[in-house]
């Protein structure tokens, strides 16, 4: 595995609101800074008519946590520009995380009000990462989500992620990866690759077919340079001379012929057929253009093989980040005493206090129900599924959820997870969550 | 200034599609990967219904482009997972891109069809740039887009970009960045700070609030420790009591307070008058919670000093992407003469050749249309103003592009842009492109 310093990952310190620091300042002043907190990331709701959403993004931010210091650099910046005043940079120049995080596992689902992060430390260490657990939690998780759906829509057909230059580059990395967790067999993103280990893909490019004199030099150039196992692009010009072409070049072994552009569903049938009839049974046919889950759903009854996906894929089909937020939910008082915290205003309630949570599952093994609790667990009556693991104990990373390793085990979890739900969770239509969320309210709000 | 390789960047090379290596290698071996060629970023459409799109990532591409290299690691990773052959691979390890890059000052408005960026050069050379071109500039051109409008909303109120939590962490510095270009007056992320000189700026969260045992104790600690010109966070609990709580502890020179939910406009004017009631008519009021342009809009009227944006800023407020494509567009032939290429497939033409651009400008000054045409400029009327730059020679930087020089010249640039369009540009509302795209085919298509 490689590990963010290795493929040159800037520090991640400063990838933080600068009232994340003056937060700080005050509280360092006030004496709070050092009080016990916890802080929780959730969201109070999936995006407008999702069934479920997708844990992503938490070894990319525990992998992030490890890099998250002030040096000179940094110091320099914040001094330079009166962001906060001394006594604020040495704290933070002695600055590493200590505390502990529990959370659920990557690739696993959540609905409303599942406690997806939890951050115990002092108010101080904590506050200050709030930025940054949000920014990776929100995107990868939008991703993830959405390109879990995809996985649904396309059965048993392998989904190819091709939305690098739809988004920043680096999204796009991030993008990849989240997209391998719900599902995706490959990607096109050869950062991807490096960083965590997943399978890259390609095909070509119009251009490709354009830079030679005709069509069939082109195809010549790429099968006798990449073999005959290679997909071809065959829609720049007329896409039967193309296809006709292309079996003439590569032969019965033709990898795969590749359509981009027109009415998918009328090509692959007469692509397919036009194959069949020369005797290329094996040759696939990989789709591309704008797909999302409900085009992918649509071409479920043609002869596709492979689905590339682009655009939506990368900007979370129509929800672009997930709405996930980070509280404080407790704090120790002046007594010693933990208390739940939560704010008054209109619309904004947030339930105070550390939380555990289970899935519970039916006899058959079904989900039923995301239930979510203040203080001791419930007696398991064996069908409940904790969904809280620990992930850094005293600022020492638990080993297994980062790398690819925890690309490989986040993949896991998310197929076991979404093989529990009941069938409403494959509905792409909107809806309800297909499981609701529960409180129970057994044991009083202490820690 | 400081430069991508200081702040730990990353190379580059790798934020590429696994098939614009595998291209390359097929061109090598067919020849063509030799030919001269021009490739071109455009968008075929605006975004559905905006009336104009800014240009944004320039600067961020020609600072990435010169650590576009192919390292050991970079080498190591290709070879070993097949993705090229030898021949491939030492002509990788030996890239440094040469050719000439022109197009749009970054900041500048661009219409359907408007060549963005153009890349001069050899097929080799131009190709594998693609999956990074497009990631630079669709993102922050999407962001810029977005942000533009916010700014025309706002009238002369600042905008402060907050919006790093919702997401990408690297996404969220560009759009720090291409909010700042689009006329925003500060952000909240300190990376965008260090890495561009903007201005930082924030207030606080209910988390500081929460924290302490009181509101008033939590006022007095960010009082205390940042000075009477803080911006104290007022809808915790009560807001008409925290009002006053803050004006008693910070006095008549509180700088500010921030109202983040319910309803804002009734709270706002509740807020000016309670503050003004109190002596405090300097005290301003910011206002956040999910704004975008039209919530901005629908506060005109309300007493509202400056705006907190976060979510619909780096989700482009609907259109998380620009559209723009990369496509070959001339190349040299094998008698060595340039000619025009475009592919045949429907709903997808593309006008061949390598193209200049003018604003047409009317005697007052306001634009009228976006002239694009291949080969000579035509005489120029005095009227007309040229929109491509040339940013590259020969793999050489024009100075003045990149940087933080680079921002605020991209910054000069979109307001006077903006200030030439006519009046319909600033409507909100969806509708057609502000100015028509005219081609003119003056001169035959070659170079």
């Amino acid at each position: 595995m490689t590990t963010p310093s290795q493929w040159g990952q800037p520090r991640t310190s400063l990838f933080t609101d600068h009232y994340e620091l003056t937060m700080l300042q005050a509280a360092l002043h006030s004496g709070a800074a050092h009080r016990a907190s916890v802080f929780e990331a959730f969201a109070r709701r999936l995006p407008d008519g999702r069934r479920y959403g997708v844990v992503g993004g938490t070894g990319r931010f525990l992998e992030g946590l490890a890099e998250f210091r002030f040096g000179a650099q940094e110091l320099d910046f914040l001094a330079h520009n009166k962001v906060v005043n001394d006594e604020t940079l040495s704290w933070l120049a002695d600055f590493k995380f200590s505390g502990n995080v529990y959370g659920y596992a990557e690739g696993e689902l959540y609905f409303p009000n599942s406690p997806i992060l939890t951050i115990e430390s002092t108010f101080a260490q904590a506050c200050i990462l709030e930025t940054y657990v949000l920014s990776v939690l929100n995107h990868d998780s939008a991703i993830a989500s959405a390109a879990s759906r995809m996985i649904m829509a396309a059965g048993s057909r392998p989904c190819i992620e091709m939305g690098s230059r739809r988004t920043h580059e680096e999204s796009a990395v991030a993008a990849s990866r989240a997209a391998v967790i719900a599902g995706f067999h490959s990607t096109s993103n050869l950062e991807c690759g490096l960083r965590y280990g997943v399978l890259t893909q390609g095909t070509a490019a119009h251009s490709f077919t354009l830079l030679h004199d005709s069509e069939e030099e082109a195809f010549r150039a790429q099968v006798q340079s990449m073999g005959a196992s290679t997909t071809l692009l065959v829609d720049t010009y007329d896409v039967e001379a193309a296809v006709r072409k292309a079996v003439e070049i590569a032969g019965p072994d033709l990898g795969g012929v590749r359509l981009d552009s027109g009415d998918l569903l009328a090509q692959a049938h007469d692509v397919r057929a036009l194959l069949d009839s020369l005797g290329n049974v094996n040759t696939r046919i990989t789709v591309t253009s704008d797909l999302d889950e409900f085009a992918i759903a649509a071409l479920a009854a043609a002869p596709v093989d492979s689905y590339g996906v682009g655009t939506s894929l990368v900007t979370g089909s129509g929800a672009p980040t997930a709405s996930m937020v980070y509280k404080l939910v407790s704090r120790k008082g002046t007594d010693g005493e933990f208390r739940p915290v939560a704010k008054a205003a209109k619309n904004k309630t947030s339930v105070g206090g550390k939380k555990y949570a289970l899935r519970r599952l039916n006899p058959r093994g079904i989900a039923t129900a995301e239930l979510v609790g203040i203080g001791a667990l419930p007696e398991n009556d064996g069908n409940d599924r904790p969904l809280v693991h620990q992930f850094m104990t005293n600022g020492e990373l638990v080993p297994g959820w980062t790398g690819q390793a925890g690309v490989q085990r986040a993949t896991a979890r998310h197929a076991a997870s979404l093989a529990e739900m009941p069938g409403a969770a494959r509905r792409l239509q909107r809806g309800d969550p297909v499981i609701p969320t529960e409180y129970l309210q057994s044991t009083p709000a202490h820690d």
